[in-house]
């Protein structure tokens, strides 16, 4: 199995380093860096027809400024066609700098939503029933999880 | 005659357990899992593609934050062109998290909306013409129908 | 010639019948009524396709909350989709709820958007230059015409 | 060389005729009235399928409320699809209502934006080059040039 | 390898110049001039698919009015549309007009955006990990970087 991650230089955090460092040593990665996350849609879009892969993760961090919301939005609008065209997941893990105050929680946060991502992606890679038993469970990535409703 | 339902682990209730109470014995179902909102249109996609369903309904829940309506709404544009592409209906299930106020209430919005939308998949798949003597009349899923207009 | 009208379970007011009291008996008419705005286009994709319409009434009324007119946006997309891929018209038909406040003039607004719009269709049907005679004459649908600009 | 226009009969002024006038006669027009603005993509794509146009021009105007901008922004973006599937120019020229205050402003503002539009037309089917005299000079159409900086 | 310049009329700055200046003269130049950014996308089509350009840079400047923002949008998503087809990247290079408050500080927005971007046009001809030194460094085009965060 291929796993594809696709990262940006704009970031401020090396995220690919955390979706790396939770991938077992099983799956080969492919790797593709562009400039910001507008750039990011045809990096998957080529990992998945020129380089194979099986599923691809798309890491990028988003500006506090509405047109960096906008930039967002195209990407990640992009992002779903590229995954409807191959019939496969993209598992998109965006950090936007106004979430957090600091930079050392930025980095925290760019690192726990990544790392939770790339376990969603192995298994992702497992099947369609592979995540039912957290079905409706109030998964978070990112923060901490919120949990089901309380009745 | 088989059902697709497409749910997620963000999502703070099960709400495929509802869609699935109301779903008679006599259909086929086959559930995908996916971490988030923006997970489902290629889950739909997939369930379309490799497990024929004949319709799928989306099940989501969709956060108070400006980001995660643009989420919902990079979702559900894609969920349309899934739809286009397969003629097929995908009955779109999204709660958001500020419409109402308590857990409580939370559950029994999600719950009455997806149970009634699961009887409109039963009815579309009946025919184009089936909720005819329901056109114009009002009906809501979620919240006590408004009824038609009162001249 | 063959009309498709669809509809929705969620207006409250029964645009179709408007519609069909203007369309004359020499028409053929397909109906398909749906929940909402958002099966809209799937419906409308399916009346071009399976029924062989020549032009589609899309019917539909919506909320006055902002994730309703996202919902409306979303359906107006797709429904721009469709007519691409048939090179068809569809004439898009949606009354917003918070145009009018009462009632009574939900129903008059409904009525008259409707009435104008099966016109419109019938017109369309004619070929691209029927409707030239009224070009740039500041036509409404649904109020009184605002006519051409007073120099 | 074939010239499409798309025009609309909720436009308060003859845009067509406009542009008509700026068109040398060595062209052949073909003409498309519609509706609104939304009915504008298909009707583009019709000029090019049907009738062969070699570009088209989208002559629109847009209401002042929130719901107009919508219909414009989906408008648009249909036409930038049509655009893509043709690889052939649409010019499009959309007029605000809200940009000026009288009729009177109204009527030479549609004016100047429509037969400047024209020539931009004209231009774009000598070739890719044709404007590069123009590149960078802060070119407006509807009022005044802005020219380019000044350092 | 072949390199398309897609620019606009209604830009202040010929920010073509600032690009072809960063090319090395071993690749090939193709120039596409456009009256507005909603031009683009249909011009990066053609170039790369009539003039076989091996990447794209569209150069565009956006007003500081909200329809401006939404013609920006528009153009912004139908270049992702375009990479995606033709599997190549499209380097978007747009200068608001609002970003900045003087002509002559907008002068060097232009520039020193163009020119960075130019370089990324470079590197991304190389290959997919050319850029992976630079991932998640913070680098900024238009402004300086930056830079990564300080823990």
């Amino acid at each position: 199995m291929k796993i594809g991650i696709a990262d940006t230089t704009f970031s401020r955090v090396d995220m690919a380093r955390f979706a790396i460092s939770k991938i077992p040593k099983s799956f080969q990665i492919e790797r593709y860096t562009v400039p910001g996350v507008k750039d990011l849609p045809v990096a998957c879009k080529i990992l998945f027809d020129r380089h194979k892969c099986d599923i691809v993760m798309a890491l990028g961090m988003i500006g506090a400024q509405p047109v960096d919301k906008i930039c967002g939005h195209e990407a990640s609008s992009a992002i779903q066609i590229v995954q409807l065209q191959e019939k496969k997941h993209i598992i998109e893990v965006f950090v936007h700098m106004d979430e957090v105050k600091t930079d050392k929680a930025l980095y925290a946060l760019a690192k726990n939503r990544t790392e939770k991502h790339a376990l969603n992606t192995i298994e992702l890679l497992k099947g369609k029933e592979a995540l039912i038993p957290y079905a409706g469970t109030g998964r978070r990535q990112g923060f901490d999880d919120e949990g089901p409703v309380r009745l």
